[in-house]
């Protein structure tokens, strides 16, 4: 068997942050999807560089701060009862639809499965149980318990202790491409689950596979685990 | 003495970005400052990533790699003249009017000063020469001598080693409100050259100082350093 367990990063990649845009585009039309894209851009930078300097703050704060900062930027005025609003929105992310039945698949093949995520663990059970997800995983890994976030070393660790195993016989899944580069060079197997058709990142590391859903990781991880 | 050296970073702090806008909008009609923008953007974050990951690739061939990612993102045909042309823009960046006599006159009043960039020593010394600014600095300080960019703690320290100064007797000015947070978490006081009115990061740093261009600094630094 070329991969005994699977880790999925989260956001973006099992939680669609698409209703983030919707919410935003309601409270502040016309500018809605640049919030909260740039909000996501932000939020990702304040977690590196307070990696980079060991300023580490949860990710929820994070994510309250760099949503601050681009109300700020983009002269939007964010009230508290839309921060709250928007918060919240990040709080009850849908999952794909196709979900439930590639993890329940992935399942029966013996598969250890579990959830390594920059989001702090208050924030990853809530989204996990709302998507009826929890029996699916071992366990919900946290940056936090590391207090530094992708691409540290230190954090994709956190799978390979979690499991027993080495890195090379772990598949690690995400749909951010700088997420696969991070677990790539930390010596994962990696799966990008490339949904918006985006060029791979110019840092010198090819995924084992890709696709642009889960339903495509299945075939791929049935395809490899095949003993035929 | 409140300040007895001061450290300054390059790029957008001495070395004004704006005519790699000129070009790549000549190459790329109506694309060019988005082209520019995204290339400085992606600049950055690969420091960060190959920071992060321990993954260290010289200054040069980074700004290079975010370039073609770029183009390819935006769809833009970067052929080997193109490239070339917008690699040695960055080579040649102008400095900003103000700087040599505000260099001249900090140096005046007994002040060390030197450069800290991310930027690798060969970038570094043709940009520093070609502006005439060499005779002003102790030691162009790189990133490529510890391998790790900013905001790590060990590129920082690169400074107070060079003068045997306590952090907190260095001033630190950078355009870039990240690299100001960076050294303040550092321990460095900080000085915030803020060209583009931009709004403060929320990483919860306040800058000692701040203005819009170095005639600022120059009148914050003689303030401060007045023992009247």
């Amino acid at each position: 068997m070329t991969y005994q367990a699977i880790i999925f990063d989260a956001y973006g990649t099992l939680f669609d942050v698409y209703s983030v845009n919707a919410l935003a585009e309601k409270l502040f039309p016309g500018k809605g999807s640049l919030l909260a894209a740039t909000w996501r851009e932000k939020q990702v930078e304040y977690t590196r560089l307070r990696t980079m300097s060991g300023m580490y703050k949860p990710f929820w704060e994070v994510t309250q701060d760099s949503l601050v900062f681009c109300c700020k930027k983009l002269g939007l005025a964010l009230d508290l009862n839309a921060q709250h609003a928007l918060m919240s929105e990040y709080a009850k992310l849908p999952s794909f639809p196709e979900n439930l039945e590639v993890l329940g698949k992935l399942k029966d093949q013996g598969l250890k499965l579990a959830i390594l995520s920059n989001a702090n663990p208050e924030m990853l059970e809530v989204i996990v149980k709302a998507a009826g997800m929890d029996a699916f995983f071992s366990q919900l890994l946290s940056a936090d318990s590391v207090r530094k976030y992708k691409t540290a070393p230190e954090t994709y660790q956190l799978g390979t202790e979690l499991f027993g195993l080495a890195a090379k016989n772990i598949l690690f899944v995400s749909s951010n491409c700088w997420d696969v580069c991070g677990a790539s060079w930390f010596g994962y197997q990696t799966f990008w689950v490339n949904r918006g058709k985006a060029p791979l990142e110019e840092l010198g590391v090819t995924p084992n596979g890709n696709g642009d859903s889960l339903a495509a990781l299945l075939a791929f991880v049935s395809k490899a685990n095949d003993p035929a």
